[in-house]
């Protein structure tokens, strides 16, 4: 949503953010301003920065391609203003894949740093690194001599800030992967989160006494992308081993394909059903989610019939499912409730509310849903 | 919740968030920085945060006693550490009530600082200002001589600030109510709203092209409390007309208070409802949310008895009642049903996603729920 897709590698769509020519105006004004020639340094600017995102994409490739060889699947990559991320479907399994696919990203940008940097110096005196360091520094001057100077040591700093050991950092991911070949996935998840949490404190300190607004900022974001990475996985952990049955809304009603918009809107207010399953004679033959229906009564009003809005396609989940997996199911078809079915007949609905409620009951009783082996 | 009552002023709760000394600390080292005598200049520096804390204070006072005037309630004042926001249960209802409420704000602040620059003309030699402008130049020196004619700047700026014509400032409300003086409350708020977004989108792009990081987020600030009044506005003009026996859950099912909490997971998991009215003989006597039933079931089990966790004090709702009115009932309590009830009868549960599905009904086809006159 809100992006264009650019080109697709290896399957993989690569789309770019509709405020990423943000970044591009900024670096324009950025490199522009003080220069004796405005425009030579704004186009500068913008050449720099979009060479810099070619390393940032080849960073989140380098995490996707990995991804790829362990089986996990890869929806897209995008590019937003502040960088890249690669949106996966479901992550590799075991620790040492994880660590392999954090590590790509970091890897690649200091491959990426380190060979531009031997060009440089193939190609340039050593002095230019002096002089680049020196334009650095006071800001000024940060010409088209310097572009390679410049992309090897932005490289580098992708490669470094990436380490850090805090989610949403790959550092993070990294740390966990390293305490997860000693110890359960769920500690390890604990402790690398605590340990991000404590950096943002860390960090935010250090912002609040020095007054620099960007570094409060950066540490907000790491204290959420910490906190929401330990509250998925706790998640995961607490659903894994539940079974679709032990949850599951039996008293779903159902609606029939000649049924009209109106009859789903009576029932929505009615109960507190709002996704309904079309069947016919006990099988299930479509699905009408709330948001299908409130296009299909702005389109065709009240009296079209359920058939001419319901999907076809779309996920079921049998009884025995796992919770764990069925999550994530419902998470990748984008829906709020995925019909439960068994031998093509229809049983109810598993809802985004069912998977709320088992979390929430494990969390203050483990024994309510115990875990069928 | 996070924060600690601190006195009441005609009834209205004076609080403070458990992050406001975060500004204090801030104060102690931004004032601390680079004077001669370290601890002196954080002294002042958190002596004159305190008292324009005061300043802010009344400022929050003077809106809410206005408020109260007009019969609005008032929850609380709470002070953070980059502002007071005093929450309103309801707000005055003529457009030259909403006015004279927003002023108040700005207005007192003004007479604060104003109050404050004549004391420190009747005190001190005229030249104190000018050394005071040159110290709030420099950043250095604003020590004790200075502490008068600072807060009589800070109090003004305040008031000037809190002038601009966009939500969530005041002068964003000034502007709305002096617009629906001429025209309907819903378009004098749509173009409020459009006027705080485009201000948001100018600032943001001064702070994109100056890269000033504040700035950028002051833009993001603006734009989101411009958007949620104008979202919020419009849910509540789309409910007003609408009865809550159009849109209430009649399939609602009852539990008894001795009925086990166990009982009622049973009923959460199948179905799709998450809170229960209790009844006895078809009347109303408690009402166990979500949130109880698992706080019941940590501390007591599934074999407790509902009767033991069950509220006994909450609202009720008629079949007749206005869902715009409804709503706010409903906010204040802080939950996400009410039982619907008509001459001591249980007929149903109004719950938020009902609130949520009228109004979406509403927009996509408003003929779907007729406004009953």
């Amino acid at each position: 949503m809100g992006s264009i897709r650019l080109l697709t590698i290896r399957g993989i769509p690569i789309r770019i953010h509709f405020t990423f020519p943000l970044i591009l105006i900024w670096a324009a004004f950025q490199y522009g301003q003080g220069q004796a020639n405005w425009a030579k340094g704004a186009l500068f600017g913008v050449t720099f920065t979009l060479l810099l995102f070619v390393g940032v994409l080849l960073h989140e490739l380098a995490h996707s391609l990995i991804a790829l060889q362990f089986g996990a699947r890869v929806r897209e990559i995008v590019l937003f203003p502040l960088g890249g991320v690669a949106q996966m479907e479901s992550l590799p399994e075991r620790p040492w894949q994880e660590l392999l696919m954090a590590l790509a990203g970091p890897i690649t940008s200091a491959v990426v740093g380190v060979a531009l940097g031997i060009v440089t110096l193939l190609l340039f005196p050593l002095r230019l690194w002096v002089d680049f360091f020196h334009a650095l520094g006071t800001g000024l001057g940060l010409q088209w001599t310097f572009l390679l100077p410049y992309l090897a040591f932005t490289n580098l700093l992708l490669a470094g800030f990436n380490l850090i050991p805090a989610f949403p950092m790959d550092g993070g991911r990294v740390l966990r992967a390293l305490l997860a070949t000693a110890m359960p996935y769920g500690r390890a998840t604990a402790i690398a989160v605590a340990v991000g949490q404590g950096l943002a404190w860390l960090l935010g300190l250090v912002g609040l006494l020095g007054g620099d607004v960007v570094l409060i900022l950066v540490a907000f974001l790491v204290y959420a992308g910490a906190t929401q990475e330990g509250r998925m996985v706790q998640v995961k952990l607490a659903l894994a081993g539940l079974q679709v049955d032990q949850v599951f809304s039996r008293g779903a009603r159902a609606v029939s394909s000649t049924d009209t918009l109106g009859t789903a809107v009576d029932m929505m207010l009615e109960g507190f059903q709002a996704d309904f399953p079309v069947c016919e004679e006990g099988r299930l033959i479509g699905l009408v989610t709330r948001a299908d229906l409130l296009r299909g009564l702005k389109e065709y009003g009240p009296q079209a019939p359920i058939g001419q809005v319901m999907r076809r396609q779309f996920p079921t989940v049998t009884p025995q499912d796992d919770l764990f997996e069925v999550r994530e199911r419902m998470a990748n078809a984008g829906l709020e409730a995925l019909p439960v079915v068994e031998e093509g007949r229809f049983l109810g609905l598993l809802t985004q509310q069912d998977l709320n409620e088992a979390y929430a009951l494990v969390s203050v009783r483990p024994s309510l849903l115990r875990p069928r082996v």
